[in-house]
């Protein structure tokens, strides 16, 4: 893309209300457009990177079996009310309004009771199980405090996958490959080395849940990490017989500040009996589903990313999520050829697939470099007099500042790599 | 993908409260589900419909210079009150909910005046004009009656573009472009031979505004056509005046009903006034920006489909928003050769990347091909004891019902093309 036609401009400042650094950058860089407090709008080049992380998830939730749908954003009473979710008290992240009769409707927090309502119309014996089912859906949250930026919206995107077993040996199969899929996820995602296997507590049904956990300054969690282990503990079941049951020493766990980009949990049986989603087993036995909940949410790893890989000069995407995977820039040379090369480079990117946004807007080059570090994108080439009389271009990495020299071909086979 | 994995069933009958077609076909075959009245979820096959309808819509937005975006469901009042749109008695379709701290918050019926407000951020000059901005996104309406299915939703995503104009010539030249565009979108989608460019009321700043009003006697409209010039006026436009600047003639007007799949009008500066979205020209002459505003539902165009080109048996898809190209259906012999066949054959189909669903299924023949008419995917392939003894594979054409026996290189170059 040509960005003299991109519509966003960077800027100096961001909005002096906003505190957090994931969304200053983003402001700064025209990634996202801030609506109010927690709630953000993705512009061009927010909405290709957010668009990339759905896409490194989707995946990963199609490869353990998942299949994709859309739930709806608008939740009835009948819903949410078996599971005692519905009174603002039990949950109190609930927006409400009303259709004009006056039937109140809720906007979905959440989404395991819809599934389960929906899941009746086609479970019914042992032979329709097991199922995973997933959405990339909006979820809205009435937070009390919303200053973490794009890491916790009153209004934002999660995914949320739900299993539904016959046994708990069937649930547990799937609740590993989970666990192993969203490593991945992280992985791929660029933040797989600083994000922690973190145990939580599993509520009802099983002794842990656990959270996917990445170490920032910006994290509103406290988690205890054990480096060599590559694992950690939520303080909520930071206790001896814990530490025990995992084999973990006290005094090898060093507490750290997170942000929890993932969670998977064992539902049991509570929505299933409570919404009556139940199979007749191979002799015929009536049981209720085993569950399992599984979110990430893609505009808080973006948040997260931007908080843990950021320096002092700008965003430095993973090359997985990154808006586009050049950022080609021209130095103007008086007689035009710079121009006529860049142009003719340009053609050449595009024609060998990578995508490449082509600083082309008629600046100082001081302001295009410092854009471009703003910007983040992972390979900065320049073209510019100096480049051309050297018969070769400028490529510069730009999360190690590491500079090369290459002739056209060779530049077009690294950057295909 | 095969069938057998798939959760969702067909069932016999739609649920009793709904009394449109599209949806009750669209929830019998398993596409949608309703969660109440106006308010579908899409399920695996129905997402699939609706992002292929959805990746059409955005590369003819695309095509004609438009930057993807999503905004923000949750508006605020100060947004929408310079252009008096924020009292429920001047638009009276807004949901509204509140913070925690009292603030009201709307549901977004529609975006100009919050995108108007954006731009703010981002034009100054006429170097950083025109642009073309648009999203798929949800808008929220509190309609009175939800009757249509899936053609009238209290929830739905919809396509709006917003152009942002220097003069009134360069914003006339792009409303050409997108009605072409918008003409493209329901030739590609499979209804433009019955979508008709409708005349309607222009407003406060022009004449006319354009409808695509797609002929189907679901619709909520009335239209007249003329079908020798294949246009249309609509009600609130027939009269004399007009048919005269149309050089239409009344004789050859027939009214029918119709369902409004697009709509293009100018907005003029009514929201640039409003909201100050102001540029200077290149005098330095301050002027306010001049807009337009371009939707497509994606849903209501899935629900004119299937409206439009069902048959009594079941929807009949166009190529282009089909779930899948092929659906192969197995009957068992007893000697399991028919599977192994089946299995080969699948195979096959995915290494030549054509979409397949493959009813692998343990059920009668009858009910596999009764539904695979239901379903509607364009192509159906059997493979049974029958066709492996012929050494060819049937494929039925859904459309026109057009039966062909062809061997496997045949029918993968025929689904190929």
């Amino acid at each position: 893309m040509r960005q003299s036609q991109l519509f966003t401009r960077t800027r100096k400042e961001a909005p002096k209300d906003e505190v957090s650094k994931n969304a200053q950058l983003l402001i700064r860089a025209g990634y996202i457009y801030k609506e109010m407090a927690g709630v953000y709008a993705f512009l061009p080049l927010g909405l290709r990177v957010f668009n990339k992380i759905v896409g490194v998830i989707r995946e990963e939730m199609n490869d353990i079996g998942g299949q994709e749908v859309s739930l709806t954003a608008f939740q009835q009473k009948e819903t949410w009310t078996p599971t005692n979710q519905w009174d603002d008290k039990e949950v109190d992240v609930w927006f409400k309004t009303q259709l004009k009769n006056g039937t109140e409707l809720g906007l979905a927090v959440t989404h395991e009771a819809a599934l389960t309502k929906l899941m009746k119309d086609f479970v019914s014996s042992y032979r329709s199980l097991p199922q995973y089912v997933y959405q990339f859906q909006t979820k809205f949250r009435n937070e009390t405090r919303a200053k973490s930026g794009i890491m916790r919206c009153r209004e934002f995107v999660m995914k949320d996958l739900y299993s539904f077993s016959r046994t708990q040996d069937e649930h547990n199969a799937f609740y590993e490959k989970a666990k192993q899929a969203y490593e991945q996820v992280f992985k791929r995602l660029g933040i797989g080395n600083q994000t922690y296997l973190t145990f939580a507590s599993g509520g009802m049904f099983t002794k842990f849940s656990h959270e996917f956990q990445t170490v920032t300054d910006a994290g509103e969690d406290l988690i205890y990490v054990d480096e060599n282990k590559k694992l950690a503990v939520n303080k909520e079941v930071l206790n001896d017989e814990v530490l025990k049951d995992l084999g973990i020493h006290r005094a090898d766990l060093v507490e750290k500040k997170a942000v929890e980009v993932g969670n998977i949990f064992s539902l049991g049986t509570r929505f299933s009996d409570a919404l009556e989603l139940n199979f007749l087993d191979e002799k015929g036995v009536k049981k209720p589903v085993i569950m399992g909940s599984y979110g990430i949410g893609p505009a808080r790893v973006m948040g997260t990313i931007v908080e843990t890989l950021s320096d002092k000069d700008g965003i430095v995407w993973p090359e997985a999520v990154a808006p586009f995977k050049v950022h080609m820039i021209v130095v103007d040379s008086k007689d035009g050829s710079a121009r006529a090369a860049a142009d003719a480079l340009y053609a050449a990117l595009q024609k060998a697939g990578i995508e490449t946004l082509y600083d082309d807007r008629d600046l100082r080059p001081g302001e295009k470099f410092a854009d471009a570090d703003l910007i983040g994108i992972p390979y900065r080439v320049v073209v510019s007099e100096k480049t051309i009389a050297a018969g070769k271009h400028e490529m510069k990495v730009r999360a190690t500042g590491e500079v090369r020299s290459l002739a056209e071909t060779e530049l077009i086979d690294t950057l295909r790599e």
